[in-house]
């Protein structure tokens, strides 16, 4: 695993630039959900701001796009719609310490870079790139990180519409490959569906066929639920004994459900308000080593938007929080990387292979 | 037009299995938001309960995945979530009359029916069927609409990315084709950084070029509305002059923004529960004649899960809701027919061009 | 395995209208490669003509758009452009018996048909349908027609592009899985270049990196293989070890290389006239009893307008030729079916994926 | 239209390293379409050798992929497939003169580069890239072009498949838009069945209606075609009055149709011959000034080998190569990047938008 984690290396504060840099300015936030006008934005790199006689402070985790509140030493990242009024909020919007601000982008990076060719094939990541390395290396990751990380998955619907992959997510979360899960309304209905009916949307998770009627099994699970008042409930009533809430439930693997203006029912446990739901996956945001986005661009971007790309450890060592993000079309993988998520690592597969291929992998180790 | 408005057929009730039919059942339903075990759930469709004596009633709109409470001889389609604890909902799964109820599928459909080759190329709509007749029609649809009907669009936030579409788009606005207007905190964010800043995300509506800093655009534009307390507000202040949602506020166009875990800010008028959202929506849904639903998933199936196929007129005539889609690819038009709607019109093209199009044809009639 | 494969009903030639049913009509071509103006053009569905008194032959073969040429009582379907001057045309386009033409579309259909329910969810396969009974049914055709039937590929460059898909499918050859090749001069220069560089278009086939200089291992490969000659000679002579065409060299499967406008080089076997190309691919068309066609839309398309969908054993029996088509987008799978390969069933997902799955489950059976 | 053509930079040969370059080497081919093994491979950049005393040579025009061959100070860039044994092929594989060679990417940029920001959204180009001034300047650049120029279409069979796009099309040739048309026998003949049938497939180019036994259009215009012997004398005989093959036969613009194994037919104009397709093809590609390439892979890709970023004019000056591509998806844009052609500018809509835009635009111009 060693080999997986590359060392970081703090940015050199000793250059002529950095020692010369200004301490690092604040303004009263003027009300509550609103920043100074100059407010700098954070990303989701690394960060350092300098609080004088040459001591930056590393904020301690990030989200793209939200605001450093200082607090005598005390650096936070804060959405701006939770800064209240009065608290002093970082400004400036320059990176490399004029301002006292300093973003470091090539922390884990490798000394040294090869010269590039005029002209190359194959630049762009596409689903025709090779991805046995990067599976190799998944599986390397997920078994370490199943121990000494906090893997995250976010799934979309599709995970729960077959039965092989249904059951693949099982097996990972029963075998501690996953500390948590966010999901919306959907995928946990259509697993629910699944444990009970052995459809998705009325259709067979194994042989395809539409069931007579079948579009009310979802309709009767989502009523089932609601009647037996939670999911824990009405596992138990239902006598559920498969699929992939049911073994969050089990393992006692936290999961959010995050509502949606195309939910039905919903389930009891699903959050109506968005904001809210924003505020319980940041508290995973703030614990991954390990994401895994699954067919869905709606969470996967959310959650994209939230994770920073290193985590602190409690030794205070720095390492990178692996994103990776499984989807069929170039145009998710590029939309993730254009709202900021360069980081995120592609493979353009449909999830039902993937997880199928993942747990074929890991089921033995 | 009224070429394009296909005359309605009611079903025919004197057959003999419909005079046969028993009375509709009604059970209480046992707690709020529960609904009883053999509940009726609702079609978009147009759906008829017989109340005794060869009385049939027509639900005077509906809502995919829905139930039917009566109440005297009240018919109302409501979603489970919002169903009282005693409120007498519709029971029955039969669809031709055997339990009093009726799904009439067929009638907006001419009489008569062609035979069918054994053999046949292109019976699947893809991005290479032809849309010229669509577009045709759909002019004449919009035009009539304007003055007689209810145009909602239901807009993903690409239609802002692009100088030529924002500006046909507040066209379309400014001349009376839009009489509300759905979508998220992004569509309204990127129009309005664009009104401001000429730009969405930070690049340049026109140039395409990546403005320095210019993600930060994005964020101010959401701080200052934040700071102005409402978008009307904003739009005064910065002095901004065009854009859709400059359109929506200067016609009183109501339009409604439906939260998201994606959404950063949000704007002051977006709505952080998703069910509240649901309803605010559906408000609309129960007065369109013609959706556009354009570049979001999301949103598009939200709605069309909300809107009926038909709608009752003043005069108690019966007209079709026209459902228009507008993709880049057959799987989000496959998917919204996968979910139930399947009465809509795809046309698979970039949304760029769509309002071009469009707005070219419409601006001088 | 006899489940798999449906028995097959011929028609009822007894009812009233096909024994009434007129001999089949012929007129002679006027000119080579043209056809009698009101020629019967053929499906790839069974097809029968009345040579008179009740004796209705069924083509032996068949491929979509040729025509029936009919010597004696000899009936075989030829393409347009080979049917010399003078040769006797079937004539007609009716379906059902009325010129003495039977086109049978339903002989593999078991009896009795579920009634429809009016709404449902799901009546579209996308790449959210459940695959796991199609891999399951899949693996049970593949082990049984590796001994009892012809099994054909048909190969897009990607496959070759991943180290591990590269190996499955060589696995998957020499182990007798892969009755004929077809291909065009890509796949097999991207295989030959993994073999001697270990990269396709310069990318390293393991861990996606693209070499120095390294397009032009591609320029060399095929350099090389010139200058050899031959692919055998050039395998010997570079000592390539592994891979898709190597097995196919070595264990003597038929693989045909069509040219296309894009090739380089190209490798010395590849074909140049594109008809003759097809003439050698309906060869293994005439005896494929299972086709997959992965990752190539132009070869897909091509040898599926080839295909019948059935084929006559020697013992005069007739089974279904399976067509599996495997793709990351709908929109191939659908293009598929609208050139007329309706029965083609679809898998949608990254052939990368794929081709391990299929491995893992083949390979130690 | 000069700010639209960037001037041309020669580079500075007048700096040490390029002052100090050797004499570019050759080396005689082995044997005829085998080249040496040191051999240089040409990009489809400006590319110079030098031949001693300082005097560097500009390949007067270029192809990816090739090779260069030296005649006495003649410098021809040849396909390897076309070198004959003993033609002297430049050999060397250095870019920045160490042989002699030298590969100039940068002649048509400004001088001056901006500075970076560290974090951005949207550097990726997708359907969401704005579109508006893309299409302003290609308006420019096609009139400019249409008397200065040389406008090379490259079209897939989308076009002709719909009613308006076609008419936009068959506008622009009539026009004086395009100089060279190049295709496949699909797209051909779905015009010639425009023309004829008013069908593309057999469903109607306009109203999207399949026609009964419709795929029998497909098939007798090929017939019909083929009997008169030509595609002029079918126009003739036929009264076929409109669309693109009528407008390139009434305008005597030439057109290339190169045959595939996907064809029906095929057309008596269609070449059989792959590599001399590509042979034809590429004498427009040296001449061709804009490349409108259109709903096709396989040929834009070949066309996109074929054609160099720049152009020698007739008074020595150097100016661009305007390359466009027009497709639904990321991946054929990226595909196309992929092989080599970077320079390409993506547009991702539907064809038949971007034809209805381009001919709304430029028909009173």
């Amino acid at each position: 695993m060693s080999d997986l984690i590359p060392p970081y290396h703090h940015p050199d504060f000793s250059t002529p630039e950095l020692t010369s840099a200004p301490v690092v300015s604040t303004e009263a936030s003027p009300a509550d959900g609103v920043v100074p006008r100059n407010f700098h934005g954070t990303s989701n790199y690394p960060e350092y701001v300098h609080l004088g006689g040459g001591r930056w402070v590393l904020a301690p985790e990030s989200r793209m796009d939200s605001v450093l509140v200082l607090d005598g030493d005390q650096l936070e990242v804060v959405e701006a719609r939770r800064v209240r009024k009065g608290q002093r909020v970082v400004v400036g919007r320059t990176e490399n310490g004029e301002e006292g601000i300093y973003v470091h982008t090539t922390g884990f990076e490798p000394e040294g870079q090869e010269a590039t060719d005029k002209f190359a094939f194959r630049t762009r990541g596409t689903r025709e790139t090779p991805f046995s390395r990067s599976y190799d290396e998944l599986y390397q990751v997920l078994r370490h990180d199943r121990d000494h990380g906090h893997i995250v998955w976010v799934l979309g619907p599709a995970v729960a519409f077959d039965k092989d992959s249904r059951a693949a997510m099982q097996g990972l979360i029963e075998n501690g490959y996953c500390h948590a899960l966010l999901a919306g309304n959907a995928l946990a209905t259509h697993d629910l569906e699944g444990g009970y009916f052995r459809t998705g949307l009325g259709q067979n998770i194994y042989s395809q066929e539409l069931q007579p009627l079948g579009h009310y099994n979802h309709l009767d699970i989502l009523n089932e639920v609601r009647r037996a008042g939670s999911i824990s409930a009405a596992i138990e009533q239902l006598q559920i004994r498969d699929g992939i809430i049911y073994a969050c439930e089990k393992q006692q693997v936290p999961y959010v459900l995050a509502g949606s203006i195309r939910d039905d029912g919903p389930l009891p446990e699903v959050i109506a308000d968005v904001y809210r739901s924003q505020d319980t996956m940041r508290a995973h945001a703030r614990k991954a080593t390990v994401v895994m986005a699954l067919a869905t661009q709606l969470h996967s971007i959310a959650f994209g938007n939230m994770v920073p790309s290193y985590r602190v450890e409690a030794d205070g060592s720095v390492r990178p929080v692996f994103f990776y993000i499984v989807d069929m079309t170039e145009f998710s993988a590029d939309k993730l990387a254009n709202r900021g998520s360069a980081q995120a690592q592609a493979i353009l597969t449909n999830v039902q292979d993937f997880m199928v291929n993942l747990w074929n992998n890991l089921k033995d180790s």
